[in-house]
């Protein structure tokens, strides 16, 4: 064994055959020929909050759902979150299953590229930031910042080139109130140019708000959300994309999904389907 | 065959397993002697909408949900729903499970008792109001309509009394924002006092979030939620209750389940649980 995999975790075979018909295929094939295949993920109460308040970490789900979690970053190219997530939760995002590398194997195999959208480059990692740690233990690939500005901070390109991170460039609409809005096909385009076959999603809510919009949605090939039997309560980091109208002016629902599997799972609950278009 | 059932509802024998360790026994004991066995049941979407407006009613679970929520009526004694709920709705809070009284028996035998809770006496209810249709129908039986006046209006008062129905009157703080609290446990008391021995609480959004608050929870037996796969999107009518605090200050989940049980339900999942206190 290359490495001490004192903090690795187990997904048993069992639970996997549920969530097989929701991953992308072993072969690396794509729904569509130039963009990954694309899987929203995340973990919810029933009201549907992802944290107590912004900027906290709350721990919903049970210990199952994490080791799931962990498999599923196994099975993608990529992790993807906003800088949100990242200035709240200073995050591993590696993949912790005991046989990838850093967690019982050579080399970095099975480990997932973790990509931050930070548009203005808010996100003031250092040398101290868990992800740069695990690079530097061999547990975890470095990030790819994705961002809007024309010219990047040098030392911080410096550092992320060292670790073999690097920076994407995009151009992003900025909103009144301040908030870019994503292309999501332009930046799952360049996410497949640049060689990741499938990406997951995996919040804030603010990234899951936006990917659930209708312009969109339809890019989204899986949806795995596992929900946990507690209310956070009013206040917190809730997952509701925009609402919809139809052409009369009527509300409707904002997102429906199709081909729908509920997997109950220790306390929590695993819903997986498609976007109903 | 005592009446047509046309709009009769069938849930079928082997549905009925799994919640039959959530409903009030046979026997009609109690867990407290001096109140109903009381379950609180809704339907939600993904993001813990019942409904996209205020005021307005939206169809969020499939048929077989639908079934359930008639069979868990047969079960109990009451029906308690507050008066947006009466208002938006023009609700008819009867039992149309195929067996009961007025759908295929005489009498009204496993129908339930409507509560509705109208501080204000803001419900102007008429003999057109669906509730009192399916009374002069034989299909289901007067509402109790409690409130906080200490007169009331005769008129209303009359009518309801013709039905076979009536009033409580209660005592309810007002709040600065002219929002009225339920005393829970007085209510319960006094349902129990008038010969319910389980009553179920379905909503709508603000009678739900105040029996989930720290005072009152304690007195849910059972959760039962139907979660549908859709995000109604922002703006609906929500169920998440009072941000909670620990003793530093800090926010905690407003509330917990525990003997958690999902049962996957057509489209939809069941939730069962207890209150963790």
């Amino acid at each position: 064994m290359a490495l001490a995999s004192r903090d690795a975790l187990e997904f048993p075979e069992s639970d996997r055959e549920f969530l097989e018909p929701q991953l992308p295929p072993r072969d690396g094939s794509t729904p569509r020929p130039d963009m990954p295949f694309t899987t929203l993920t995340f973990a919810t109460s029933l009201d549907s909050s992802l944290a107590l308040s912004p900027g906290t970490r709350t721990v919903l789900s049970g210990p199952q759902s994490k080791a799931m979690t962990h498999y599923l970053r196994s099975r993608h190219d990529g992790i993807l979150i906003g800088v949100g997530t990242a200035l709240a939760d200073d995050p591993g995002l590696n993949c912790r299953l005991t046989g990838v590398g850093g967690y019982g194997k050579e080399g970095l195999e099975g480990q997932p590229r973790p990509i931050v959208i930070d548009p203005s480059a808010r996100w003031d990692f250092s040398d101290d930031s868990k992800l740069f740690q695990l690079c530097r233990q061999g547990r975890g690939l470095a990030p790819w910042i994705v961002t809007s500005l024309p010219e990047l901070p040098v030392q911080k390109k410096e550092m992320l080139e060292k670790y073999g991170g690097g920076f994407l460039q995009l151009k992003m609409v900025t909103l009144d109130d301040g908030q870019h809005r994503i292309d999501w096909c332009d930046l799952l385009k360049t996410l497949h140019i640049n060689g990741l076959g499938s990406v997951m999603v995996e919040g804030g809510a603010q990234v899951i708000n936006s990917l659930l919009e209708p312009q969109s949605m339809s890019l989204i090939d899986r949806v795995i959300v596992t929900i946990a039997p507690t209310w956070l309560g009013q206040g917190g980091v809730i997952v509701s994309p925009a609402r919809r109208f139809d052409g009369e002016g009527n509300a409707i629902s904002a997102a429906r999904l199709k081909n729908v599997r509920w997997y109950p799972f220790g306390e929590d609950v695993v819903l997986c389907g498609q976007i109903r278009i």
